[in-house]
């Protein structure tokens, strides 16, 4: 077999045009490593030049705005235990078999399920504003008559611990902490931990309620909630997210020196546990059917806006991927799995119920994407899996290098859907997406389909189909992540 | 006298950097003639020197931002017969007694009062939707269990009058119009038709209600509000503006073709008119008093944000120029007038009664001129008076050429508060500033301090400044607005 480390420094660089020019009998890429070794009997479709192909082809044929747009428009806000998860796996089921998959069936997960109800917020004094706030997903509602309470203000997570607690009781903390904008979106990781663990942190020395500053790079009206979790030896108190503006004129009034008052008003809650989904189908394999390429999106959405960018586009990108590698003459290899997860917002439960329904077959699982940063185009691709076998990766990239795709030496995130997979051992790859104004109306009204161009979520539909085609038609493999690079259980 | 149309064309140009170096003593520039003739005895400052000194002092030490600031912060929304109008009221006359004008007094107006109440919309079928909306200003409520029927789109306003009154009757009208984003906001003029007449246009073919989609050059879930006014012969009916987001996925939901079912509830309703005022104030001037240069903006703004940019911004930057005017060694000749009116939004009473209350001074103002575009830029002004009297208009635009303003042979528009003193003949200038982002958040939710760069509203005081202080301590006039060019009664 001919080893894709030792053969991929002889492969000769696409043509960066992209066009079918790249595809000549004199391109011999990287991608013929991919698609098996001499021993193999070649197969009728060229793999390096069907890979190309359908990269062209899903450019100039792609239907996921349309997959985006039906989801967006036909079912909407589907929050996991929600009407509109319910109605989500609906349309999972009927959208995948439509793009031609098959074994198209759905696997019951359970759900948390949080529903916000009516909310609403003020500053009281001294000067009265009301604000846009929303409710951080798991909170607990405030009394029906609201909260009020004095404003104290900290400016980082740590802050708040090294307060007096004196000082703290009884009042509503007020995290005010800035996330920078990148095209990969690293602001959001340093910034995000406020969101999640800000109210047991002033719960501990006694805050009555948190609010924060929304968790995203945008200077709008429209809050950005998201999942925060409680620790359970403390006391639950409420928490919500003030839009960015709001946040800003808090602190411009808090900055006066005068007390401020605050008032919210929370219909959160949480019921009981709920049934969903992870909706899955195959392209099956045409010579290795169980071993499985395995493409991920989660299904799920906030409840304020489309889900068109979360996860939406994902979903578009992901389905429009499998449609196109369905459509050619030739099956790859192995199967290509679309998994449309549940629960990915609040909980990550379609992951784990995943992982564990398919516990006998991920050793089968050859590589595991997930497309769950919005409708950009994909600039970049990282890999986790055996270190040995990165030129194969390297070689799968080259079959989009010529629009716009470059590998990149750095270990890949993987996904949160794809964490409980990772800790298997199942290799991973990020194909990375500029996610530059992702964070402007991320879990906010704003994640609707105006956030979604055609070009771009074509370009990210037409990377993942070439590289899922390459690494599903390859007889290669990409190995297993080494114990010590898992995530952690 | 030295004509300002004779002398104009041996004016020197300016320095274009705007620095120092364009006051020395070769800078013989048009400016003197705004300074009056040889006839006069020369002011113990130079005039032309004192406009680029003044404009260059305004952009070093500009209030303009605090000043909007403290109205958006410490008053926020303040729509006509609200409490946040009163305190805004209470706020004009403390800046301007704080800004160093004198006979600081507010002038009695009767104002339209008019509440938003609770407000929501839904698409009820064939998908539901929540989405965004906000009555127009002046809309009459719905009954309280809301409205609920049948949408028929249309593309303008007159689409609707080519209607089968058979097919309107009952239903929902939804005019789908976009709004062109342009410098000088030329789009609204041609979108904003639909937002004033849309309801009794659509009442007249026996309409239920009325949606339209928000004039506005945004991509948000924020809707525009706005005036809106009913002919008094034809059925009053509840109208409002959806997000451009929202109303974009209607359109897109309409044109699937399936009957689409909306339902809104609006809590609006007028109530018995309610006392404003226009808050007054002077620059007195040190040798015709009785002459006045007005500077205008309105001080009350829509309920939704915090009239920031609407039109806080102008209020800021005329008080800052008049501060600024008032700060100099030598007062100029005319007084400076600054004018905060009254409900511009939904009504233009502050301007009638400020036309009436000063009825006998009308033929003694010079010169007036409105701030009501936001915090951009200054890039042009335009002029409307008295022809022969158009190169002491550009001698006056010389002032402030170096950062940026040229002058235009356009004809000015005014300002919706001038109006009734350009029908007694008053001339005008337009500073126009730059509008290309101005109607993203024009009368949204988003129309806050996140919306206003100092430097950009500092150049704006500066320009206003240098050109009222022209204005005013010149000796030329500009004339009254032909008989046949003023605005109609």
């Amino acid at each position: 077999m001919c080893s894709l480390t030792a053969c991929s420094p002889g492969a000769a660089p696409l043509s960066p045009d992209g066009g079918a020019g790249d595809v000549g009998p004199g391109a011999v890429s990287a991608a013929s490593f991919v698609a098996g070794s001499a021993a193999i009997p070649p197969p009728v479709q060229e793999p390096e030049s069907v890979g190309r192909t359908l990269r062209q082809t899903t450019l100039e044929s792609s239907r996921a705005f349309d997959l985006v747009r039906s989801l967006a428009d036909e079912v909407g806000p589907r929050l996991s235990g929600s009407p509109g998860s319910k109605a989500a796996v609906a349309w999972g089921l009927r959208t995948l078999s439509d793009a031609g998959l098959t074994r198209v069936h759905a696997e019951k997960v359970i759900v948390p399920h949080w529903e916000r109800g009516e909310e609403s917020g003020e500053i009281v004094s001294p000067f009265p504003h009301v604000v846009r706030l929303a409710a951080l997903g798991g909170s607990v509602g405030t009394p029906a008559n609201g909260l009020e309470a004095e404003v104290i203000e900290v400016d980082a997570l740590d802050a708040v611990d090294k307060l007096d607690p004196a000082i703290v009781k009884g009042k509503i903390v007020f995290f005010y902490v800035k996330m920078e904008r990148a095209r990969d979106g690293s602001g959001y990781g340093r910034a995000v931990g406020v969101r999640g663990a800000g109210a047991s942190r002033a719960a501990k020395l006694g805050a009555a309620g948190v609010v924060i500053r929304s968790i995203g790079t945008d200077t709008s009206r429209l809050p950005h909630t998201g999942a925060m979790r409680y620790d359970d030896k403390l006391p639950k108190i409420p928490a919500a997210a003030l839009s960015v503006v709001d946040a800003e004129m808090l602190h411009r009034i808090v900055a006066l020196g005068k007390p401020v008052r605050f008032r919210m008003s929370l219909g959160a809650k949480s019921l009981p546990e709920a049934e969903g989904a992870n909706v899955v189908g195959d392209v099956e394999g045409s010579e290795s059917p169980s071993e499985i390429v395995l493409l991920g999106a989660h299904l799920d959405s906030w409840d304020l806006g489309q889900g068109a960018l979360d996860d939406g586009a994902g979903c578009g990108i992901i389905i429009e991927a499998a449609r196109q590698i369905g459509r050619l003459p030739k099956k790859p290899r192995r199967t290509v799995r679309v998994v449309l997860y549940a629960n990915e917002e609040n909980g990550l439960a379609g992951g784990r119920a995943y992982a564990k329904e398919h516990e006998a077959e991920l050793s089968k699982h050859v590589l595991a994407m997930e497309a769950d940063f919005g409708a950009g185009r994909v600039y970049e691709a990282h890999f986790l899996g055996d270190e040995a076998k990165r030129p194969q990766f390297s070689a799968l990239i080259d079959l989009v290098k010529a629009i716009g795709v470059e590998p990149s030496p750095a270990s890949a995130y993987g996904g949160a859907d794809l964490g409980p997979l990772m800790t298997a051992g199942v290799p991973v790859m990020d194909l990375r997406q500029d996610g530059s104004l992702y964070f402007d109306v991320h879990h906010t009204a704003n994640d609707t389909m105006e956030q979604v161009h055609k070009d771009d979520i074509d370009q990210a539909a037409a990377t993942f189909a070439a590289v899922a085609y390459g690494a599903a038609d390859g007889s290669g493999d990409f190995g297993r992540i080494p114990e010590d690079k898992r995530k952690p259980r």
